[in-house]
């Protein structure tokens, strides 16, 4: 049996998009519900699959099939095509199954020819219009259909214009238009040798094949290689045949583009425009001004009423805003295409809440149709989208949200502004732990050095702050404070914009748009509450990001990073004490002193969450990092020792000092007294222990410097082999807990062990916490609840996770550092240096420190997960990462069951849509979707 | 049931060491086969376990049957317990599992008192003697059984002596003894309040109990801990209760300890020494000279007659050496213990050889009884065993053997005199790729940091020289040539000898002894051969290495790693024009300059290796790691800028230069030059050159610098991103192999790609293989074959090497890098910071990159061997991680079928031996053992 490429609207199964296209499967779908459609075929995406498997053939039959269909047609309109008197014209377009606006061919008019046209020209008693359709068919079918240059046809009508003495196309008479024809063919002949084909059927043949062509035309081809569409969603282009409707045989004749509700705000009316006698092309060709569509409810009112119910019955039947296309031929309406409309996040949310009131979709209907990267979009600062800036550099969106403000280059500078309640931007060419009071008081955050897990990036998402890393078109040079950017200078005070989102970066002050969370997305995030089956929780680690979380939804604290606590500007140099410690006594000393800091901290955020789980991980970076770089202290003892020189040949140490980096200018006593020294000789002796002082520390910085301190000494392993530390942790966790209880707070407290790859490691600590726990329910007399749990963060701990579970009471996974062991990928050398190149290349379908990457990490956690809940069938399991708050990676933490997903407290809202989203999708998948192995989630 | 806590040496089950413990085993099992062992019995671990099972009391009913066996003896001995006239005495010795020689107690001459003592003396016509053995067991009881101090007996003594005027205890005669007696019991009665019992049957029971006592004491508990002694490895100790024998009792008897061969030697021959008319103790100590057992011959020739027949008797019953101790009483023969003798490394090779020819084990037993420890010291130089020598300093040991010579702190000082003829050490802080020709003429190599994965040690392993690393107690100061170490300064040339086996460092030259690789090593090894199923292979980077390995009985080369051959002195400028190069085509002109290098070295090693395979590696590390350090590029311009700003103030420049490191001297003009500059103004220009020079090194080591280079941008990462790297390595391979061809050389060659963690990696560098061989083949009109694969090295790779697999024709785990990233940890720092702790508090059993982690790393291996074989049943699977030398690992790569190891060459012999024994073992191992949980392979 020969296999059908050819179904008429009214036959096709309108429901299979990947063989009618999406254009074709509207027409169908309408047609079928008794909307007015033309009448029309479908050539299938199955025959142009064919025409390319056959070498560039139509298929054979195909012509007959199509020939059938147009007697088809004929008998349906009572026109007949090629006939002279009455001729049926047909249009010939194209439509994949995945949009791709603009990028393959269309043919109207086709069925015209010298004598058709002159003979429709009478029998229309239109001359004018028949000719001008002629030569608008002559143009098209010669370009697209027969490889015609256009800039000549363009050439000829300007000239014909010129010689008429006229401005536009449509001030053309007959006898110009009839000369125009004749030009048009001239050229053909003379470019091609060969003629515009008078007969009707070879026009519909060449027409069907041009369009098949143009799906592998270059434009069409980028098209797919930028957007990512893949042959499994679109394979080839359908071609739709559709007669002819005219819009512009006078003026009882229209043409416009309608979206049922208004895109952009979600109004509940209809919305687009018209063009009273006039052809499609010519709505969006910006000659004449198109009318808003509400103004033809006085002009048409049977149309406009006609519109009205269309608009209802098209989205009850697709239960979804549509974007369509209609004409008007003399009175009578023609819907010439729908589709799902483009809405932006405002309206997205919007109509889902109006649809679902208006029972057209139910609420679950509603939960899906809205994408999270709307939700994120509505819950940032963004740039108002109408304003058309201009960056002037793109670096990496670590932090979404856009913010504008002065620019400083100095943390304290930052701070101090701030203080004075300017807006400021801190730039810097990457941060560090000591510069964190400057992120409290700045706006927003850009680095020209560092990936989306350096510090900057890292702390900025923490805080919410808008931030952009590695823009590294900008050359930033923190001491002279001076930035440059293409040849552009930025320096201290100057205005700019920055938008973490898409990591653009602007000159001076770019308009921008408040987020949202008011009443319409609280409503559906309470639908998606309803519907998920996942916890979500925030990563938090102050009470005020506690309270922020709490009030976006999170269930409870997933991360609290007691690091933070570290680095905040007055315990960062406790904390430095504690490294350069001579003497276990000193040492001791100093993480004593930070004790009662860490308590305050932990009652902030129990109180904050009162009633609702807080998972405290333990210190987890290496200690070094609370520590200069070894590069600035080189730079600096350089630059003392050259000044120490000067000194030493100089009468006026002025100029020797202003030479000095700020920083260490204001270590030196002041100008006068060094003078003064100076001549009593120890001027030198001041730089001298200047220079002593941070040589010791750079003896101290070359000790614990490491190789590769993500894989070094950190987490557990610096807990149990310097135990103070995380004593005094444990001790101020659990004294906060029992303050906490004797205030009335409850605190419902987790400790969380962050970097165990070993069973043993959990029970040495374990030990620590049994003790002190010991400790402080006797010296508060009151008993001390909590859970204790570790990190899957190291690949090991997968691995061995049945071990794992029976000394734990929960797992929270760490996918971050677990792709970076997984991968054997440093993040940020990975970001930097060839993942870019990776996921361009397609040698990774995306960026695995923002997706989950399934197939690796995912099947190690579903190892983890199975081994744990072996031995613990109630082990409580989550996941901390970035990748917590990442809609598809989500998806993925509901399908292996983890208990709960926590993610920063801005990603909060979309988690909990993604949570619905997620348990939604699976319950509409039948078993055997589920356990087919291209289905993403069946790994290994 | 009642458990039987006591067993006659003639009952017991002589096979079950864990009850009977070692020592019990060996007098049950000689008595058993006839030997003249004194009558006696075992109380069994199980008692020992009771008795602390109890609180520390004897188990009831166990004094029962210790009367009931003692008359048993009493029956044999004809003698009575406790009699006068002919009373029987018994000696109690502790006997573990293992053996913790002089970690429990013994006690003589039980069954004693001042009665029996004096009709002993009597009876025997020697009172003297009795008194001795009286005043022995006061004191041996007193302290041991009952608590006294040793120091108040010594006291006595000496007393004693001195009041008689006499200088040794033997002089002591009847009245002095009798006194001594009476003054021991004293001690016992005014120190503890309790009188020395005069009941035999108390002297036994507290006897008992002392021993069972002695299990938890302090030196046991610490001997246990040190020696990783587990619970399985022995739990409790037993007693052996046994019929006392006496060597002194006149010039008939005498008493000894001998070994059935030499176990210095190995040769065939009873060696060992006696003492005539003595007791065991005096024997060891020290007090008379022994004589060598072979005079007995004369002596006591009857004696020496039945010794040589128990030697035989015991070899034959053991199939070993044994170690054992002889009592001659009134020329009567008794044996009182044996065990298997341990022998050193030259004794072990030779009886394994021995005992095979006199047909008393099988070439098997023979395999199994060679430690691979002993094959590995047989192996290298090492440090006299016989010389004394104290350690001056003691690092890791990175690469064994010994190696001595002058101290030099410069790679290329060390090149210069090394030709010379010296033998040089390089001592410096750490090494560097441009220290490599140092290497070469260097004996030894010490640094005072770095890991046993540090430059140093990866680099002389490979060329197996001596090298100790990281020993911190040694300052070194490379700039002035100088090192300190405990106050002692050690300046260049002078002399050091190191031992890379220990780690030692030594001041001065310690005798050494050569390496042995005879024919009776390649005869155990050809054995080893035959028996294993195994593979083994070396790695290797030079025909030199490559020819070495062949030597050793490598069947093919598992690792080439191509980037030494960019770190010879001669290439490293050139890789560094290709880092720095500013355009593509610089860049491609550095690369084709490295081509016929690579060439070269890989045509060397084909021919070396003629018709075995060769798994060549494609470049590996990060391209930083060619480039000088920041550390050193910052100091250096430090220095220039400070030698610049002097030589603006001074006349004479001599000083200034004289101040400057010898390396920045050495790139200035000589002095009079520039001297003549300074005048003309432009000495400061000279600097400036050298400033901006390593201004413009130092940006590019800060642009390619990584955070974490372990995990960065390097491998098949680097390959991608940077293809005309790994197109011309390919290039240079497969040219060697048409080549080698064209020669009449067999080139096996396998390419291997490093850090893959994603089949498309391989399909994309596949890509270029395919087309460069297309090329190369067209070049030479020859055939070109090879086989294509990857290291096994990142997690990843494990998890998905089922689509690994499909695109690649070997695998081989590296098993170095997969242990960083199953475990987080960074070789080098981990070995720094953390693993020591770890190792010593048992939270990890080993340092897991010395023993491959079975349970983590090794299940990870076992997935990726499962999955790669089910797409493939023939995949060849190696490892060339150093875990393919380490004997336990290598068990473990049999038991999971890898088909080869490949390690360092110097290796390659104990691999071949482990992997024999890896078989035999497991042939002995039933099918229930092999599937029983605690089986160290059976994973998860």
């Amino acid at each position: 049996m020969k296999p059908t490429y050819v179904f008429a609207f009214a036959d096709a199964d309108s429901t299979n998009k990947q063989v009618l296209g999406g254009k074709g499967s509207g027409l169908a779908r309408m047609t079928q519900i008794g909307l007015p459609v033309p009448p029309g075929f479908v050539v299938t995406t199955e025959a142009c699959r064919r025409y390319y498997a056959d070498g560039q053939r139509l298929p054979s039959g195909l012509m007959d099939e199509v020939r059938s269909h147009v007697h088809t047609l004929e008998k349906k309109t009572g026109k007949t095509y090629g006939d002279r008197s009455n001729p049926l014209l047909v249009s010939v377009r194209s439509g994949a199954a995945m949009s791709m606006p603009g990028m393959m061919d269309t043919i109207l008019n086709l069925g015209m020819n010298d004598e058709v046209a002159k003979a429709f020209g009478e029998a229309s008693r239109n001359p004018r219009f028949a000719l001008d359709a002629y030569r608008r068919l002559i143009q098209a079918f010669g370009e697209i259909a027969m490889g015609a240059e256009e800039r000549r046809f363009a050439e000829t009508l300007e000239k014909a214009k010129r010689d008429n003495g006229i401005a536009f196309d449509h001030e053309l008479g007959v006898a110009a238009l009839e000369q125009l024809c004749e030009d048009y063919k001239k050229i053909i002949r003379n470019d091609l040798g060969r003629d515009f084909p008078q007969d009707p059927w070879t026009q519909l043949e060449l027409a069907l094949e041009a369009v098949f062509r143009s799906w592998m035309g270059k434009r069409a081809v980028d098209y797919r290689r930028e957007f990512k569409i893949t042959p499994e969603m679109a394979n080839g282009t359908a071609v739709n045949v559709c007669t002819m409707v005219f819009g512009n045989m006078g003026e009882d004749c229209a043409t416009g583009v309608a979206f049922t509700r208004d895109p952009g705000t979600g109004a509940n009316e209809l919305f687009g425009e018209y063009l009273v006698n006039a052809q499609g092309e010519d709505v969006v060709a910006g000659i004449r001004t198109p009318k808003p569509i509400a103004e033809l409810e006085s002009e048409m009112p049977e149309m406009w009423g006609q519109l009205l119910r269309i608009r209802q019955i098209l989205e009850q039947e697709y239960h979804e805003v549509q974007d369509f296309e209609f004409t008007i031929e003399r009175g009578t309406l023609y819907m010439l295409q729908t589709r799902n409309g483009k809405m932006n996040a405002t309206a997205s949310v919007r109509t889902s809440l109006d649809l679902v009131e208006e029972g057209i979709i139910s609420k679950e209907e509603a939960l899906l149709r809205i994408s999270p990267d709307h939700l994120e979009q509505l819950l940032h600062r963004r740039i108002d989208p109408a304003a058309a800036a201009e960056p002037i550099a793109t670096g990496l969106p670590a932090s979404p949200g856009a913010a504008h403000g002065r620019v400083v280059f100095d943390a304290d500078d930052a701070e101090r502004l701030g203080r004075e309640g300017a807006s400021v931007i801190l730039v810097r060419e990457e941060t560090k732990p000591e510069d964190i009071h400057g992120f409290f008081q700045a706006k927003g955050i850009l680095t020209s050095r560092g990936g989306k897990t350096s510090h900057a990036a890292v702390v900025a998402r923490g805080m919410g702050k808008p931030c952009v890393v590695g823009a590294e078109e900008i050359l930033i040079n923190d001491r002279e404070r001076v930035a440059t950017v293409n040849g552009r200078r930025i320096v201290e005070g100057d205005e700019i914009t920055i938008d973490g989102g898409s990591g653009a970066v602007f000159a001076g002050e770019v308009p921008t748009v408040d987020p949202e969370f008011g009443p319409e997305m609280r409503a559906i995030l309470a639908w998606a509450d309803d519907v998920r089956a996942l916890g979500v929780r925030a990563n938090a680690d102050t009470p005020q990001a506690a309270a922020r979380a709490r009030e976006m939804g999170a269930e409870g604290i997933g991360l609290c990073r007691t690091e933070r606590m570290f680095s905040a500007a007055d315990r960062l140099p406790i904390v430095r004490d504690m490294i350069l410690a001579g003497s276990p006594e000193d040492r001791e000393a100093a993480i004593e002193k930070l004790r009662p800091m860490q308590k305050a901290d932990f009652k902030g955020i129990f109180k904050a969450m009162d009633g609702l789980p807080v998972t405290i991980r333990l210190l987890d970076p290496p200690l070094h990092e609370f520590l200069p770089s070894l590069e600035s202290l080189l730079l600096e003892i350089s630059s003392l020792r050259l000044a120490r020189e000067r000194l030493g040949a100089a009468n006026n140490p002025e100029p020797v000092v202003a030479a000095l980096e700020p920083s260490l200018r204001e270590s030196l006593p002041p100008v006068e007294q060094l003078r003064a020294k100076i001549h009593g000789q120890d001027g030198k002796l001041v730089i001298d222990e200047l220079i002593d002082q941070r040589q010791a520390l750079l003896h101290k910085v070359r000790e614990t410097t490491e190789v590769n301190p993500m894989l070094g000494h950190r987490g557990v392993r610096l807990g149990i082999t310097v135990p103070e530390l995380y004593k005094m942790q444990i001790g101020a966790i659990l004294e906060a807990v029992a303050e906490s209880a004797k205030e009335g707070v409850d605190a419902v407290c987790e400790i969380m062990i962050p970097q165990v790859s070993e069973p043993k490691e959990l029970v040495r600590v374990r030990e620590f916490v049994d003790d002190v726990c010991q400790a402080v329910e006797h010296e508060y007399g009151v008993e001390v609840d909590f859970k204790f749990g570790t990190m899957i963060e190291a690949v090991r701990a997968c691995v061995r996770a049945g071990a794992i579970a029976e000394v734990t009471e929960f797992f929270s996974f760490g996918t971050n550092d677990l792709t970076q062991a997984t991968f054997s990928f440093s993040r940020e050398d990975a970001e930097q240096k060839f993942l870019p190149f990776y996921v361009e290349h397609d040698i990774l379908p995306q960026n695995p420190f923002e997706a989950l990457d399934v197939h690796g990490v995912g099947r190690l956690m579903k190892t983890a997960i199975e081994l744990g809940r072996k031995v613990k069938p109630d082990l409580k399991v989550g996941i901390c990462g970035e990748h917590g708050g990442h809609p598809r990676s989500i998806e993925f933490c509901h399908t292996v069951r983890l208990d709960y997903v926590s993610c920063s407290a801005f990603r909060v809202p979309i988690a909990r849509l993604a949570a619905a989203q997620a348990k939604l999708l699976e319950d509409r998948r039948s078993r055997d979707e589920l356990d087919h192995p291209d289905y993403p989630f069946n790994i290994l």
